[in-house]
């Protein structure tokens, strides 16, 4: 986490500013991770202009000190509860603070316990998504992450193909990737790998289940791995046999469609435009009513990040973005079909991480 | 899920009505799955007296149509967002509605959002943890499954010991422990697995990094599988060489603190009690301070479910509930020990579901 600590700190200050607020209190993991490179499942960072603190639990005594040494971020161990101990350290502040606190990450439980600890004494202010906004543009060191999580993934691909084959159960399949990411150095899936073959191929988050793979079967396999804190997210279908003209022209759609989308990637486009450009080409090939999720979504420490590329959607793409570009056509009953890839947002364009082959394998 | 539906969501019923409310809208999802059965990853669950209503995205039209099959619960396929659908729903009610809301599974966004657009219309009613205390005690069905899910997961650390030697990346023993889980059936671990060796065993949630297996080390392993949605979480700790007197004490003293607390289990104990019963025994043996966790906590189709069994937790522990036992003793730079299992309560006190040796293993 060489990055994260004073530099992405101070980024963060002329947004907290411009709210106004005198300090932000971080309930996301992620975010807290980005900001100070803790890495626990519990915690509240704290960050004002002078001073930013980790709160966390006992558990974590030795390892908030390890990762947090040299970040400038001070650790407080929570005796009390983590809320308990933000709230007191909060109350002892000299005048009434504004304290930005993003909506979506505060439970009303969390905020209802706040309120009846500190009652007037702070003023809370809406700022959701500032540390996401941050995280959205990627800096060289998590480009050059994202690209090796994405090769990693392409690798364990190339890998397993040789295991996708009638007779052997999805469950079977997924380990076998779970298990080459891990032999490559990833700490984990960045979610749970789907394997969805034949009617299942055609629910679009199907996991893997025990069923085996059967002739003249679709296969789609959705995977992505973690790797030093950065995630890939990485989609391809084969096919076991030969396979028929509809599935071909299925694939052939969906093939046109992600070309199409990432023609479309460029800094300053609405990320709508690049869902439209994929649904287009979907809709001419008669496919349209098939493809029933967004075009992508943004990718970094999480697999769901900012910004989202769905119907209509106005966020502006800029330069150092990572998306996927995933359009796929689920006909209920035959099987679907999607191709993932994960792009940086370029001045010359979208530039693909992913180098898996996108061409239809008939295994 | 063939326990989910009609049944569990009649039983919530009382619950309900002694709040008093009229309805309840459920938004963690494994409270949705248990009432439910749905296992997609984006839902609300609406519970009256006379109706269930699953609100899902259009990704899950098939799937919740195959899952909620002859539950009796209806899904509507939100067009415009979960939380518009919902709103939209709740706003054709005739009266004003008592709508019961778990405020630690609301966030403040989506209460605003509510609130904007329902007004006057609904009047927020408290109701936390209902289904989390439904879920505490566990049916047939369920221990049956957890009992598999241990099983699966002793038998996993079984055939994983011939691999924890020196010389292995702590990644390369946890991707053999995730593998043999989904060769086993699991649809995953329940948890990143755990491997901390030498020092890092000092972490009590460290996960697994690229360091390799040293001679004269502890490592301490924590895993859990995912077997027919229900989870399993077991710690063992084991030495590679002979292991010096320090290490042996060290154990010795977890293994008693365990055994302790496993006597303490019944039902009408409090959980708190529990957790002292390992405590004291770790505090005669000169540890105490290097207990930093809780004793243990539920689990079921989490990891971490209710009751937690922590320092002064008044909860009572009720017959078929199941827990982890999980005493530690953690010093820094020397390294750690922890020993768990998963145990229901019965009337005839904790019957362990966990079977792995519990024996301090030489390797």
């Amino acid at each position: 986490m060489g990055h994260s600590g004073r530099g992405r700190i101070e980024r963060l200050w002329p947004l907290l500013f411009a709210k106004p607020a005198d300090a932000l209190l971080v309930t996301s993991l992620p975010n807290i991770r980005y900001l100070s490179g803790f890495t626990g499942s519990a915690g509240m960072l704290l960050v004002t202009s002078h001073r930013a603190t980790l709160f966390t639990d006992s558990r974590y005594t030795i390892q908030a000190a390890q990762e947090l040494a040299g970040s400038g971020v001070k650790v407080e161990i929570a005796r009390k509860g983590l809320l308990m101990s933000v709230a007191s350290h909060l109350g002892r502040a000299r005048r009434r603070l504004r304290l930005g606190v993003d909506p979506g990450n505060l439970t009303v439980a969390q905020q209802g316990a706040f309120t009846g600890i500190l009652g007037n004494q702070v003023k809370w202010v809406q700022a959701a998504g500032l540390v996401e906004r941050l995280r959205a543009k990627k800096d060289p060191t998590e480009l050059a992450r994202m690209r090796e999580a994405a090769q990693l993934i392409s690798d364990v691909f190339a890998a397993v193909l040789p295991k996708i084959r009638v007779g052997v159960s999805e469950l079977l399949v997924s380990a076998e990737i779970e298990y080459e990411m891990k032999k490559r150095g990833a700490s984990g899936p960045s979610f749970e790998t789907i394997v969805a073959s034949g009617a299942r191929s055609a629910l679009p988050h199907a996991r893997a289940t025990s069923k085996l793979l059967c002739e003249k079967e679709l296969v789609v396999l959705d995977q992505g791995a973690i790797l030093a804190d950065y995630c890939s997210d990485m989609t391809r279908t084969v096919f076991l046999g030969r396979a028929p003209v509809r599935a071909r022209r299925m694939y052939q759609a969906v093939k046109e469609a992600q070309e199409a989308a990432k023609a479309a990637v460029k800094p300053g486009v609405a990320a709508g435009d690049v869902d439209r450009a994929a649904r287009r080409v979907l809709e001419r090939r008669g496919f349209g009513r098939y493809f029933t999720h967004s075009t992508g979504h943004g990718l970094g420490m999480e697999v769901h990040e900012a910004p989202r590329l769905g119907k209509g959607d106005g966020s502006l793409l800029e330069e150092d973005m990572v998306v996927t570009i995933e359009p796929g056509v689920y006909v209920e009953g035959f099987g679907g079909v999607r191709i993932e890839d994960d792009v940086v947002v370029t001045s010359r364009g979208a530039i693909d991480l992913t180098s898996a082959t996108r061409e239809f394998l008939e295994l």
